[in-house]
C-alpha cells in the first residue's frame, strides 16, 4: 500500500525520543461521546458495534476531533474488546452501560476452547485502518491499538466491567495454570492483531493495560507485565521502511514504574498519579513518556485548564532540543476523556500544550 | 474510665516497632457481611444505621470475628461517614447499595454552611467504643477509626460512591478555595472525633484515605496528604498512660510511598499493589507497615491462601526480634474483606500468619 507522506511528524519523532518544535498532543478517546458530531454519527449507525464495524463510520468519527483541535495524532476508532469478540465471546454494548460478553470464560472447558481467532473476522478493523490512513492524507500519523492480554482476560472472565475483579482473580489465584493458558492465547492474538493493523497502515501501536493496576504486586509482573512483554517481542519493528513505535499504558501502574521501564517499547503511557519528573528521572533515558493530565481538569474553567496543563508540562520539564535522542514528552490525559467533557474546553488544553511547550524550548 | 489489662499486646507492640513472638493480624472490615452471624444481627437491627447506632448491636458484631478467628485486634464497628452525617448531610444505606447522602455539598453556600459537628451527635460511637472495650475485657486491643478529610469530601460532594469523582474533582479544580475550606472543617472534625474515640477507650486509631489514590500527583499532596497531616498533629499521643498509635491507610497510595513515609504517624497501611520489601526499605526504619494481601486471594482454596499469605510475610521478611525498636509488620488485607468471602477461608489466613511468622523468627 502507498499513502501520502506525513506533514506533521512531531508525534512519531517524540515517540523515537527525537526533538520537536512543540510537545505533541493527542487524547485517549479523543473520538467519542463528548463530541456532538460523534453522537450524531453513532445515532445513524444504530449501535456502538454498528459504528465500529462500518469502515465509513469508523473513518468519519476518527477524523472528527482533528477538525476541531490541533491534535498531533489520530487514533483508530474501535474498542479494546474486538479480539475476544472475534474469539466468539459475543460482544455487545447496551445503551448507557459498558461492554458485555454473552459467553464469558468461567471454567476449564471454556479456557481450553480458546484459540487465536482467524484475523479475517477482524477484517473490518484493518479495513478501517487503511481507510482512515487514506483519509488522513498525511495530516498526522495514525495510532492502532489493542487491550493488553490481562485486560482482555478481565473482561473475558467477568463478562463485563467489575468493581472488585472477583471472578478473574478467583481464577488467577485458584487456577493459575488456566489463567496462564488464557493469557498466552491472548498475547498471541493481540500480537497478530496489532501486526495486521500495522500492515494495514497503523504508524504506531498502543497496548491498553487498563486493568493492570488492580493486580497485586507479584501478580502484576506474572500475569500482566510478562504477557505485555510477549506481545511486544512479536510486533513488527518497522513496516514499509518506517519505524513503528510501541506504546504501553498501564492504568494504576505507578508502583511498578521501574519494572515497566525495562519493557522493550518506545513509549510509556502514565496515568495522573505519576510524577512526571520522577518518571523522567527513572525511565526517561530509555523511553518517551506520554501523559498525564487528570481528565477531570477539563470540567474546570479554561483558565484553570491552562494552568493545570502548564503544570504537567513543567513537571516533565524542558524536553531535549538537540540532535539525536533524549528525553521527550507526548502530552495526553492520564485516562480516556470523560463523556461529559465540554468540547470547547479541549481547545484550551491543546492550544496551551502547543504554545507553552514552544516557550519551554526557547526559555 | 478503667478497663481490664491487656492480655495480647502483639498488635500494639508491633505498632510501636517493638518485637513480638508472631506477626499480629487483623482484617479490614473483619466484622461484616461475609459472616452469617453478622447478617443475623443486622436483620434484627433492621438497617445498617440501626446497627451502627445501637451500642449493644455494635458491640456484638465487633466481637463476632474474634469468636471465629485468632485475631490480634478488634476494630470498632461503624462507618467512615458518621462525621458528615453528624454535620447534617443525612446518611443512609439502601439495601444492596453503598452509602448515600440526602444533602450533598455541591455549591459555595453549602460549603460555607459546614462546621465541625457537635460531638454529642456522635455520642453513640463513643458509647460503642467504651462498651466494646469493656466487652473485650483485655483480650485484644480496640482500634478506632475515621475516614480521612479528603475521603469524606469525596462522599460529601458526590453524595454517594462514584466511578470518576467528576463532581468533587470539578470543585477541586474549579474552586480550590472551597475545597480547602471543606477539608479544613473535615480535618478539625475528624481530629475531634478520633480524640473522643481515644477518650472513650480506643487504643489505636486509623485514618482511612480510601479515595486518596484517585487524585493526581500534586493534588494528592495538596488536598489529601496535607489534611491527613493536620489530623495527625491534633491527635492525643497517649491516654490514660498508654501510647496511642496512629495508622494511615491510603488505597492507591503506592506512587507516594516516600512522601507518606514523612507523616507523623506510627503505622502505614498499604494496599496490595505495594511491594513490602520496597516499602520496608523506604519507610520501615520509621514506621510499622500494615498489609497487604489481595482480599480476592480468600476466594481460592486454603492451600493457595496459605501460599499467598506466606508470600506476603516473605515479602516483608523477618521482622526484628531484639530489644528496642526495629522493622515490624502487622498482617492485614490490602483493602476490606469482600462480602462474598467464605468465612472458613479466613481461618487458613489467620492461622498461617501466626504459624509461619513464628517460623520466620526462629529461622
Amino acid at each position: 500500500m502507498s499513502f501520502q507522506s506525513l506533514q506533521n511528524d512531531s508525534f512519531l519523532r517524540a515517540c523515537q525520543r527525537q526533538s520537536t518544535a512543540h510537545t505533541p498532543v493527542w487524547l485517549m478517546r479523543q473520538a467519542g461521546r463528548y463530541l456532538p458530531e460523534y453522537r450524531a454519527t453513532r445515532a445513524r449507525a444504530g449501535s456502538f458495534m454498528g459504528l465500529a464495524t462500518n469502515v465509513d463510520y469508523a473513518t468519519e468519527v476518527t477524523l472528527q476531533p482533528l477538525e476541531r483541535y490541533a491534535l498531533d495524532a489520530a487514533i483508530l476508532f474501535s474498542d479494546i474488546l474486538t479480539v475476544p469478540d472475534a474469539m466468539g465471546l459475543g460482544l455487545s454494548f447496551a445503551l448507557g452501560e459498558g461492554p458485555r460478553f454473552a459467553s464469558p470464560v468461567r471454567d476449564e472447558a471454556a479456557v481450553r476452547a480458546l484459540a487465536v481467532p482467524d484475523m479475517d473476522k477482524l477484517r473490518y478493523v484493518f479495513d478501517a485502518v487503511t481507510s482512515i490512513r487514506r483519509a488522513l492524507a498525511g495530516r498526522v500519523p495514525l495510532i492502532g491499538f489493542s487491550g493488553s492480554p490481562w485486560t482482555l482476560a478481565c473482561y473475558m472472565v467477568e463478562g463485563a466491567g467489575s468493581d472488585d475483579y472477583r471472578l478473574v482473580k478467583t481464577m488467577l489465584y485458584s487456577r493459575p495454570d488456566l489463567m496462564h493458558r488464557m493469557l498466552q492465547v491472548n498475547a498471541d492474538s493481540v500480537a497478530a492483531y496489532l501486526n495486521a493493523q500495522i500492515e494495514a497502515g497503523a504508524q504506531a501501536v498502543m497496548l491498553f493495560d487498563s486493568w493492570g493496576g488492580v493486580l497485586a504486586d507479584g501478580a502484576f509482573q506474572e500475569f500482566s507485565l510478562a504477557y505485555t512483554a510477549q506481545v511486544l517481542a512479536q510486533l513488527h519493528r518497522s513496516w514499509d521502511g518506517a519505524s513503528i513505535p510501541r506504546i504501553v499504558f498501564t492504568k494504576g501502574g505507578g508502583p511498578w514504574l521501574e519494572q515497566m521501564g525495562l519493557l522493550d517499547c518506545e513509549v510509556l503511557g502514565l496515568d495522573w498519579t505519576v510524577n512526571l519528573a520522577r518518571a523522567r528521572a527513572t525511565v526517561g533515558q530509555r523511553m518517551a513518556l506520554q501523559g498525564n493530565l487528570d481528565p477531570n481538569v477539563l470540567f474546570a474553567p479554561p483558565a484553570q485548564i491552562e494552568a493545570q496543563t502548564r503544570g504537567v508540562l513543567d513537571s516533565f520539564g524542558r524536553p531535549h532540543t538537540g540532535a539525536g535522542q533524549g528525553p521527550t514528552h507526548i502530552f495526553n490525559l492520564g485516562h480516556g476523556i470523560n463523556q461529559h467533557t465540554p468540547p470547547e474546553h479541549v481547545t484550551a488544553l491543546v492550544d496551551t500544550v502547543h504554545s507553552y511547550s514552544r516557550q519551554q524550548r526557547s526559555a
